[in-house]
């Protein structure tokens, strides 16, 4: 059976992957009274006087939203609000196992920005954050931006901002280990949708200076015709040196790739025209930019991918579990730039210095420190 | 240490009464291949085409919403979403520990009507019920009957209907004991919220003729100023005969007495001058209209209550989770008046004849039985 067929069976089987349990006993009167009325009242009264105690007497000390308008489901695309549910349950079992965070998958039936926005604010009261999922550029940027004003709960939108920590986080080893200085680095970042944009503002944070945008009709700068909102913002901070071009003429000279755009766009002579020991990651799924062999062959140095099967994967689930653990366990109000900057640090330091290699510059996705120590550095930054 | 002190405690302890378990486990590569990427773009895949796959391969098939706006939580009034979620979310260990159903509470930060309709549809998609919960009168009416159209899934407003089935239940068997017949009973409804409307029209579908209802001013009429569009609704096809008064003039001659209104406020004489072997339902929260001792010692010759401490006592709990297991697993499309009347027999029903007495109408809240009975003869009524 292959891997596809075995998950549609077991998705059958599971029925939905996730179910609500009870703390609290129910099987005498007495347990009624307490978890229940009369005596449910208590808390409501303590709440109603001082909203912070909620988060001593509810869930929302401890639970999130994972809210999708499921327009954006994997390499799925629009798929709606009902397929995009195993994604967000998916999503709520990784919060769940790797974080110990409770997240309730909230799909749902409109694509207007106003009306996400709206909806969600008016959800808000029973979590404690909300992590955006699947919601396609640029609307995605209006929508987490919007609800951060909004909102006094964190709000995190895990497609822009879980790939780019995690980027991030190689990108740190990657350095390390060509020796290369992030002030001198030239970066190309194929793709200017959600994942890309958000990856070249946490780089741009970071310290890299020159970084050029591409996307499919070649190199992003401000003369660009038909860019969004977001996408012009970006020409504003990007290209500096105001190249003009395809991705072929992007990448001559450059030090590190970041694609996150479609299967087999860049090819051995892209590669063999990058700066010596140059460093890609190559995060189409399920087909990389290019394969790694034939990165390496080329000239490449470290080269990673989003797969499980090659070295280096880029996976997002070493990001946000510990995130939103750190965000609640200190009731951050805002997921912020230091907070992201300390993660992916963090989720780098996890590999010892002395296992630094081509091949070992991110920590497995199954490291059962990893959700700690990036809580840890996210609390470490709460102000 | 009171009960309160103690439900104060446990609530602490808890930090929220429930939480999410994953069925999936995730704990290897493969794991994560099945439950995540890429296997989970299968059943995406197969709702994409046949949105009722949802029922298959989601939460969708045994997962509700309990929604309040927190406008009117138990005897506590308008205390605002935050505070109602200790409420919301006992009422959700109740769905899972009675009637195995997966509640998620979700407390809205609005109390405008369009507002909660609005977010109720866009949250729709992963959940396969709506009960609504704690909104005050008579926007509840206008928000069920307004989600009953647009939504394909039941909606539930618990504090009528569930109220309403449960007291339809005790009435069945208080007819029995009295020897009563409904055609010949003059029935008075103490109260014009949701409760009181829920109580009278349910008890009409089942047969009752002579109805008059009564708020804190008295008796209901065509000519009563001031009614709300659902109370003059009920103006209409209640109270045929046109009697004016107070409440003491309403219960002159009634055989049946249901109370949602307010504690001691019927005197013994009221009851005195009801009809012979006349059935109350005291039902105010947590001091009924009447102790049962006085209105039994004024010759009433049933009475229930909400209180666990008293005989008869009238609890939701016997019917919302057996009515949403029965919906979600008969894939129901709406509660309807025959659901709701087949769910009060079958509760009545629950109380063999030889044991049937003046102190015993109702069934145990903890008997093991009640949710399967009542779902089965829900699914019984599905169309």
């Amino acid at each position: 059976m292959t891997t596809n067929e075995k998950a549609l069976q077991m998705h059958e089987a599971w029925n939905g992957k996730l179910e609500i349990r009870s703390k609290a006993p129910v099987t005498s009167r007495e347990d009624l009274a307490i978890a229940y009325t009369p005596g449910v009242a208590e808390p409501c009264k303590v709440i109603a006087k001082d909203p912070e105690a909620a988060y001593r007497y509810t869930i929302k000390a401890n639970t999130i939203a994972v809210v999708s308008d499921g327009s954006a489901v994997l390499g799925l695309g629009n798929i709606g609000a009902r397929a995009a549910m195993p994604v967000m349950e998916g999503k709520a079992v990784l919060f769940k196992e790797f974080g110990g965070v409770n997240a309730v998958p909230i799909c749902l039936d409109t694509q207007d920005t106003e009306e996400i926005i709206r909806t969600v604010v008016n959800i808000a009261p029973a979590f404690g954050g909300i992590n955006l999922e699947d919601i396609s550029a640029p609307r995605c940027f209006e929508i987490e931006e919007r609800l951060k004003e909004l909102l006094d709960i964190p709000v995190f939108h895990d497609d822009q901002h879980g790939t780019a920590i995690v980027v991030l986080a190689g990108v740190i080893n990657a350095l390390k280990v060509t020796g290369k200085k992030k002030e001198e680095c030239r970066v190309v970042v194929n793709g200017a949708g959600s994942a890309g944009i958000a990856i070249a503002k946490l780089l741009l944070t970071y310290g890299f200076t020159q970084i050029t945008m591409c996307d499919r009709c070649g190199i992003i700068g401000k003369s660009t015709q038909g860019l969004n909102w977001m996408q012009q913002q970006m020409a504003e901070v990007t290209n500096l040196d105001d190249r003009q071009g395809n991705l072929a003429d992007a990448m001559k000279g450059a030090d590190i790739f970041v694609g996150v755009s479609a299967p087999g766009i860049v090819t051995k002579e892209m590669v063999a025209s990058m700066n010596r020991d140059s460093i890609l990651f190559a995060m189409a799924n399920p087909v990389p930019e290019i394969m790694p062999d034939e990165a390496r062959a080329a000239g490449a140095r470290v080269v990673g991918t989003g797969r499980s099967d090659f070295p280096n994967q880029v996976n997002n689930v070493v990001a946000f579990p510990g995130i939103f653990k750190g965000a609640l366990e200190g009731r951050a109000a805002q997921i912020t730039e230091e907070m992201k900057l300390a993660a992916a640090a963090a989720i780098a330091g996890l590999v010892p210095k002395e296992e630094l290699s081509e091949e070992n510059i991110m920590p497995e996705a199954f490291d059962p420190r990893v959700a700690d120590v990036v809580s840890r550095a996210v609390k470490d930054h709460i102000r």
